[in-house]
């Protein structure tokens, strides 16, 4: 298997499509899968073989030619690339509807991201409970974060409120933040955003209404 | 520019990537720009330049060589490819946090997307209000829809719910599906559903953490 591109920076894409395999190759172990082929994975994930293994390759060798990949090992080792393996503390600013989902979302926490603070600016919500957690008044966001020692912040609040509560993040040490506002704040370099587009999901599906 | 592609089948990420050029292309021209090459194209989407030429070959020839592409016409020619030229009705099912932040999320709506209904199986919930819609019995959804004829439908229940809702909105003749549900749900051919994984979001986040 090649190596060529394992001094290289992979692209974003190709890191999302690590995302896809890792889940990919959790479902295979779960169905008790051993091994799998560059072929299987590609079936299952949507993703051409040769893309697949080009994406590994970034990475190092992976798996025996002509017997393919072990799906546990495969596994572990991308959850290790992906940074996995430890546990991450996410703080959610935005206690509104949906804050309140994301608090709720199951899939976080059994993935390895547990929301350790909620917080919103709405003196209303300040005290009020989302799960076992208690909405904290957002000025107070850096020095609570001190403590807590998250990297990772989720906004869920307006538009007109992202770039604020971003630098406010940013401020309190986080150092990755998923962004669902409508909006494309700017963060110093080192900082990494993504802006989740839901609308985006609807166009990918508009295409295939037509097609 | 090769035109080999023009008859085959776009794969799923190429459709995705198509949204994201319509969103860079459509900044372009807020910002006036009114022409583009695919390395401008590639410096804001991240996605290479050749990638990006090599989706567009899917479907036919564009820009002048030397010259790169005319800003809107891309923009109109691919908005066209997504179905985007026309306004498509959504049908919201969950009526918790989740259903309540997507039924006010401004993006869908600007976007050529409306929700023109909501159901729930709650009946707490049913006959209460989410902006303008008076939330509906989920049961009604098939013959509400014979006059309301939306052909996208929005999945934001439970786990255990989501095979049950995505059977209704199919007998409803919902053709496409946008499922919030951590849960994949089965369908009969001819029917589209992308399950949204916010967990990978945060997945890609972790990795630029180490790296």
């Amino acid at each position: 298997m090649s190596n060529r591109n394992a001094r290289l920076q992979p692209s974003k894409p190709t890191i999302e499509r690590l995302s896809t395999y890792i889940k990919c190759l959790r479902a295979m172990k779960k169905e008790g899968i051993l091994t799998a082929s560059s072929a299987d994975i590609a079936a299952a994930t949507g993703v051409n073989a040769a893309q697949f293994r080009k994406d590994l390759s970034y990475f190092g060798e992976f798996g025996t030619p002509g017997r393919g990949y072990d799906v546990e090992q495969l596994q572990a080792h991308l959850a290790n690339i992906m940074g996995l393996r430890e546990k991450h503390r996410v703080l959610l600013v935005g206690a509104g509807n949906l804050g309140s989902a994301l608090a709720g979302y199951p899939g976080f926490k059994e993935r390895g991201f547990e929301i350790v603070a909620v917080f919103d600016n709405d003196p209303h919500k300040i005290g009020t409970k989302i799960g076992d957690l208690e909405v904290m008044d957002v000025d107070t966001l850096p020095k609570v974060n001190a403590t807590l020692n998250a990297d990772i912040g989720i906004v869920a609040v307006p538009a007109a409120a992202a770039q604020a509560v971003v630098d406010r993040l940013v401020a309190g040490g986080v150092k990755a933040i998923l962004n669902f506002a409508p909006a494309t704040p700017q963060v110093r370099s080192g900082i990494v955003v993504r802006n989740v587009d839901l609308t985006s999901e609807l166009e990918v599906l508009s295409y295939y209404l037509q097609h």
